[in-house]
């Protein structure tokens, strides 16, 4: 076994199916291993597989928590080993998550759904951060809000989405009243897993500002929560307040429990829990003011700091030291992007066309690829709308819906295609719009995420956008970034920025724009944005009333059947 | 050989791609025999392949004239030795063709594609209907109709199209003045191809209205002709006018050389020209005022009667007598219909579906049919617009294009396939309650053409409509009645209807309404009509912008290759 010289630190990213671990030296960030575990339930959706099996509702996505323990006991030694140094050298770990992804509790930390008596309530697990079955209570909530002047309310684009803590926590409170009464404490998966690795509960900074509306030293008050539901008003006090830590912060040491799980050192330092997001800005090098780091995968974060505080209408939220303490942190995201690329090819890709690609060596996307980049812009035709997964930013909508507009019997696979790659980059362009509209200078656009890997995708945001744009070095920038956080908990920098300096980096202006398809971009951006207002803002009822009449079948579908 | 008792006649339906032959017991109807003949050069749109190959510009669809003589040589005695008949028994024949398709002539009916000088030269050939690049003078020709208030304008629900005699023979003024001087007549193929037969120039009634604008015994005067270009104020003097024919009535006599040709005996009555769609409505005995005839297929047409005049703004036309003499024969059209559903299936149907119906012994059509009819109304939660190959009616515009609104992650190939369906049925639905608006009452709706294959798909337009469908029965509507046609011109019947009452029929209310799914369509259909009226009236600059960008990119593309 080779013998590092250096301190090392342990970075770990827990996605939506996996836990990624990465091993990096912490003088300058070189990754020297990495090891991945899936979560053996992944995401249950249609059923409950990790209890007796039950059908869930429609818009229902639960984790199992044990899942998460398993990447600490599979990913963290495999990514020592495939790094090849020796685990003593380890001074810290530290962890990303999904959010908002929510687990009921006893107060020692135990999940629920690990109580015998409720080893089959489906209130009793993990909600997933795309558990939207809480709409009705978003619904509410924001309403609400608005009619009391709620002045938190403003701080979230004038909108709280039913994937965040109030709307989960209200669903639980309305629906499983039992569950509700048993939880001790309503935490976010983020810091659960913290809480596991240093056997103490504090909670991030960052969840609790974006996700927990825990604003200037305050949550909605417990007057405002009676009013939202009888009963519901010490919801704050009972199940959700809590020592808050900063971003960077050592949470503890790690447990003997945790040692055994992930062969590290006993008492080694655990920093305070973070977003997958989030973590990605230091290991970009971009987290001055007006830096936008966007991760862009099956769906895209965007994260910016900002000096000042703004009000951004549509955007998820803004945090002080949401991202990095002492900067107000920017939140914005779309809720599709290369999950619509992949379900275009999934179910509107004809046979010849996989047939062609498999003959040319080439996965289906880069054989579509290879023929839309052939054209000029605006040759197809068509403009479309990126909603077929909802509208998180700046609509905060998930009853919105994707559209193609511009369809003729000449229009190929590739058009279409191509079409939808472009809708991805205006819907982007329509969120740096917001923050630049509403006073958050946007100076730099730093991409990362796995959509990296399409230079012509690339191109085309660059282009769509109208400026270059920055790419991140590293391939696994949240579990790099995770990997700063655990240097500077350990000690080893003053605070995460220096951190980032010494142990990220980012390629600047990878891309620069075409003039010429820029001018074109902007024509066809006018089009995009008259149909995004159209069906997202003064017609919203059209795509409502859609979504209502396929409940409506389906419903009667299933009294039928 | 069989000899005949009765006597016998031969209908003709020229199509876009083909003619077909049928021999006809003029008694009842009785189909004997068929054959079909397919265009040599089919449709020429992207090259002029009847001439040196030269390349066509965007939009143009032209024919080769001989390629309809090759119909009457090779059709016609196939027919009837597939019928087994004496030919001698024949004693009349018709024809119906597309409309608008122009020919351009000389003073004895030669094309002028088939002069030497003219042999390569685009303009001199056939202008098919499809042929659009005549938009421009469409658009002139509408405008100066309406600053002048014309008083035929409103027989077109107000608006001229780019397909008809007037636009294209703008075109051709001015872009091929040589043409256009060395050309004596401008001539329907439908009364061309009559000429052929009978060697007499006869000008139908139906396309005289419908295509010419000649309404009360007149045609746009020649000062409103001047002024839409100086020098094509004498285009209907010099080109157009000419004798003008009622439907069934006899053009003249067989020629010696069209007897030989067919096989037919010279002599033999000859009707006058007609249009497919029209001449359908007495082979479904659905001439009475009200009754409605759409012939789906590739495109839809409808015919109705009415006993009065009213105008119905959008709808193709209003002629007198155009349907059937006596009556004002009411058309409207939607361009694109089952070309829709065929261009989905090659373009947008993944492998696994096309296998899956393979291996079920079904078309891809049929397999998506399966599976979308077990669907409830509105469980897709899609709704779309059928204007992939423009509107025709009631929009009129052939730069409108298609879109698909509600795509999910979730949205499977079937579920798109039945939007389109729906959405051609929407057209549908708008066109019927255009002429009820206006005063057109519709008693009842009979369906003929190629869909008529798909049960399903029927059943949808049924629910849409909420109102019972009748079929016709024979399976060769245009073909059948331009045998009707021939009987009459042959003199065995007294006019058109007392031919079709003998020798037409349907089927009456083949499909009935299903209450529930009326009730849900009707909720889509309110959907569907605030998108149509979005993108085809208050926005066309919408798709007519991509339109634009298209046309350019493409222009830019041409001049970088």
């Amino acid at each position: 076994m080779a013998r590092s010289s250096e301190p090392l630190v342990v970075g770990i990213d827990f996605g939506t199916l996996s836990g990624r671990a990465v091993v990096v030296r912490a003088s300058d960030g070189k990754e020297l291993g990495a090891a991945t575990h899936a979560y053996p339930h992944a995401v249950m959706e249609a059923t409950l597989s990790a209890g007796d099996g039950r059908r869930l509702g429609p818009d229902w996505a639960l984790q199992n928590p044990d899942d998460y323990r398993a990447v600490l006991r599979e990913a963290v030694p495999a990514a020592l080993r495939d790094a090849g140094v020796d685990a003593a050298d380890v001074v810290g770990i530290a962890t990303d998550f999904t959010a908002c992804t929510m687990v009921p509790v006893k107060a020692d930390g135990t999940p629920l759904s690990e109580l015998d008596e409720f080893a089959n309530t489906p209130h009793a697990f993990v909600k997933l951060w795309k558990h939207h079955a809480a709409q009705p209570q978003a619904d509410r909530i924001t309403a609400l809000a608005h009619e009391r002047s709620e002045p938190w309310i403003v701080r979230y684009g004038g909108l709280i989405s039913s994937e965040w803590e109030f709307a989960k926590g209200l669903q639980l409170f309305e629906e499983a009243r039992d569950v509700y009464d048993a939880m001790d404490h309503w935490v976010e998966a983020a810091d659960w897993i913290v809480w596991q690795l240093c056997g103490t509960y504090v909670r991030n900074a960052c969840t609790a500002g974006y996700k927990g509306m825990y604003q200037d030293g305050q949550y909605p008050t417990a007057d405002y929560l009676e009013a939202l539901a009888p009963g519901f008003g010490g919801f704050v006090a009972d199940k959700l307040d809590h020592t808050i830590g900063e971003l960077g912060a050592r949470a503890g040491g790690l447990t003997a429990e945790a040692a055994a799980w992930t062969g590290l050192r006993e008492g080694i330092a655990v920093a305070v829990g973070n977003v997958d997001a989030h973590v990605t800005a230091p290991a970009a090098q971009a987290t001055a003011p007006g830096q936008l780091v966007a991760i862009m995968g099956t769906s895209t974060c965007h994260v910016v700091n900002g000096a000042d505080l703004r009000q951004v209408p549509g955007m998820c939220g803004v945090v002080d030291g949401g991202i990095i303490a002492g900067q107000w942190g920017y939140e914005a995201g779309q809720s599709g992007v290369g999950d619509i690329l992949g379900w275009y090819v999934d179910n509107c890709v004809p046979g010849p066309y996989s047939d062609a690609a498999a003959a040319a060596g080439q996965s289906v996307h880069e054989y579509l690829t290879s023929l839309a980049e052939k054209q000029k812009v605006g040759e197809h035709g068509l403009v479309a709308l990126d909603w077929h997964s909802g509208n998180r930013s700046v609509l905060v909508d998930h009853e919105l819906s994707g559209v193609m507009i511009g369809q003729t019997l000449a229009t190929k696979p590739e058009d279409q295609y191509r079409a939808l790659v472009e809708a991805t980059a205006f819907g982007t362009r329509t969120i740096v719009e917001a923050f630049t509209n509403a006073g958050v200078t946007i100076t730099e656009f730093i991409a990362a995420g796995g959509l990296l890997r399409n230079p012509f995708l690339m191109q085309v945001y660059c282009d769509v956008l109208g400026m270059p744009l920055s790419v991140i070095t590293s391939g696994q920038g949240p579990a790099l970034g995770s990997a700063i956080h655990a240097a500077v908990a350990a000690g080893l920098y003053a605070d995460v920025d220096a951190a980032g300096a010494a142990m990220g980096s980012r390629q600047k202006d990878a891309y620069t724009p075409n003039p010429s398809a820029v001018e074109a971009y902007n024509r066809l951006f006018a089009l995009y944005t008259a149909v995004h207002d159209h069906f997202g803002r003064d017609h919203r009822d059209i795509m409502h009333s859609l979504r209502a009449l396929r409940r409506e079948a389906h419903n009667s579908s299933e009294e039928t059947a």
